[in-house]
């Protein structure tokens, strides 16, 4: 079926949704670990992991066409959090080798399977506050999609960001009011050059959220990369040859891979997206997720009375014992079984140092 | 024997060292605990509490003759850190009645004992750097104090302290080079005060250092307190009346009870000391005694190897687990099995207040 007067949450048509979980998360170490990464964390405090929350998010569009990709290592983990997805659904990566072989074979995948398909990729690991928006947002990504062409949700900024990349949005698209042709895709900014943007109008941050039809995919990869496209058609075709021929594939994230060459080819289209959306790059936006941008007040992800604290403000995330802070503004403070963090909000960006800090110095254990 | 050719660290012929170990250092919260108090622990990282440093630092001068006042909760504790001490030499107190109560009784008993007895009291908790020259301010107050003055240590100021009480020095004492009458002690001052006392070279800190004849004391106190003196012989005389008598003792400090008194009356001396001395009252002092005034770095009291710190100033106590810190000055970081303190050296007073709020919110046993 297609979007009805059910409304924007209905499962649409033939649409799948894929899930890459991959990424360490290494600017919430502590909380995130190399084996226990930030898509398997509840960093919300909700009692659901993101890559649970990403489930709820999407099944009640794509009902039980649901593919998660991940490494080898995580797999176990991963049906073991998302109990209602069948073993066969979770695609594992013998070796990381960026988005463009993940989504690309789990395109190859639901091309042999479902020749009406139309897929849409969302990271396990991002926050998405408006779920009606959200999926209407993505009804529309689909019915573009449907036409060929590669689709992106382009998210409305709502402050001039210089850690995201940027979409530019070109001609509007006919017939689709709202959409737009992608005139380019940009990288990171400067803020300066983010604010210039921002003043235009014309400008989203690009998300990675790609809907599409798997052969669009497939067909836009083998213009650039041809043998890439042939092998992960191979793949898909026979699977045993997965486990030999993954560490062989190239290393390329999808977006230089083909949504850069397809825009400039004027074949990507793109849907405006408000919908509270957030990919916790760090502590500072996982504290202004939770309490806000100027909080006053200590914000506590866990047990509340685990945390006391005077003349204090920031972030405080306790782990089975006593927190007790006093007189600090801005403050980052996590606690885990095996390692203890203790940072500013305005130096949540140097925790990347910090555990490269630690695998230099032996303690890769701990990362 | 007196002091002779084998210098100032040889034992004082019938000096008695009386140590009361009481207190509970609530600003070092969380390591000093009311039930694990701060004489009770190695805070300086040498392996031995403050109790077992004052009584290593004592026994070269009074040998066996060591006494130890503390109270019913932590007597087995002292014993169990002070193996050469024999039982009969810990004084137990029913009830915390301050320290004229315990320096008296203490008193009273070494009155009994040895007609020539010469006992000092030193706090169980405040570091000492400079051990001979303890010992040689120790053996000067001695042969004072056989002349019948109560003898106070006067600490040789380093900076204007607002946190500890002065002692005002008066005139020189005939025969005793060095040595003045007390003209008063005065309680503490501001920081303001304080810059003007030290600019006079008259005023020295008051660390409750005091030398005298047990007679001496209890005469004294005799004079202002009769009943409590009394009293406090009779319990020397049957100390099987301590346990039902001891909370009906009034409660008062031994500086108020006759120092300042006798002060008033003349009767009291002074020595110089320049000892290096600490009374380690929070944990900013802790800092500087452990790092120096204006640490660049981070001090670690525990396993270095434990505390991983970018851009980090400050004192840090891991306990177990690694301890990461990045970006924050003069921050204080303290981890322990059941509770972790973050503050910082500014705020080190305010752990008083964290106490307080502590157990106003029904958390007293973590006090």
């Amino acid at each position: 079926m297609t979007l009805d007067d059910k409304g924007a949450s209905s499962p649409l048509d033939s649409f799948y949704a894929v899930v890459p979980a991959g990424g360490a998360g290494t600017r919430l170490w502590p909380l995130s670990r190399a084996r226990s990464p930030k898509f398997l964390r509840d960093l919300r405090g909700s009692g659901r992991s993101l890559l649970q929350e990403t489930f709820d998010r999407l099944s009640p569009l794509c009902e039980d066409r649901f593919l998660v990709v991940t490494g080898t290592a995580h797999a176990e983990a991963v049906a073991g959090q998302l109990d209602k997805v069948p073993a066969d659904a979770i695609l594992t990566e013998p070796a990381a080798r960026d988005s463009m072989a993940a989504i690309g074979f789990a395109a190859a995948v639901l091309e042999r399977k479902d020749p009406d398909a139309v897929m849409g990729s969302f990271a396990a690991d991002h926050v998405i506050t408006d779920e009606a928006a959200f999926a209407q947002a993505v009804s529309t990504a689909v019915a573009v999609a449907r036409e060929g062409w590669l689709v992106t949700l382009g998210i409305e900024p709502t402050f001039p960001s210089s850690a995201f990349g940027y979409i530019h949005a070109g001609a509007a698209l006919e017939g689709h009011p709202g959409v737009n042709v992608v005139a380019e895709f940009v990288e990171k900014p400067s803020t300066e050059t983010a604010t210039e943007y921002l003043a235009t109008g014309e400008f989203r941050w690009n998300a990675g959220m790609f809907v599409a039809r798997p052969s669009t995919i497939l067909d836009l990869l083998h213009t650039w990369h041809p043998e890439f496209a042939d092998r992960l058609r191979e793949l898909a075709a026979d699977p045993s040859l997965v486990e030999a021929a993954w560490a062989d594939l190239p290393k390329i994230a999808l977006d230089h891979a083909i949504a850069e060459p397809a825009a400039a080819a004027g074949k990507v289209a793109t849907v405006p997206a408000a919908f509270g959306w957030d990919d916790i790059g760090d502590f500072d936006s996982l504290a202004t997720l939770l309490g806000g941008e100027e909080s006053t007040s200590t914000v506590v992800l866990g047990e509340p009375e685990l945390v006391q604290a005077i003349d204090t403000t920031g972030l405080v995330v306790p782990h089975e014992k006593l927190i007790a802070v006093v007189g600090l503004d801005d403050v980052v403070v996590v606690d885990t079984p095996d390692a203890l963090l203790v940072t500013t909000r305005a130096r949540a960006q140097d925790v990347k140092k910090l555990v490269n800090a630690l695998k230099d110095g032996g303690l890769g254990d701990l990362t």
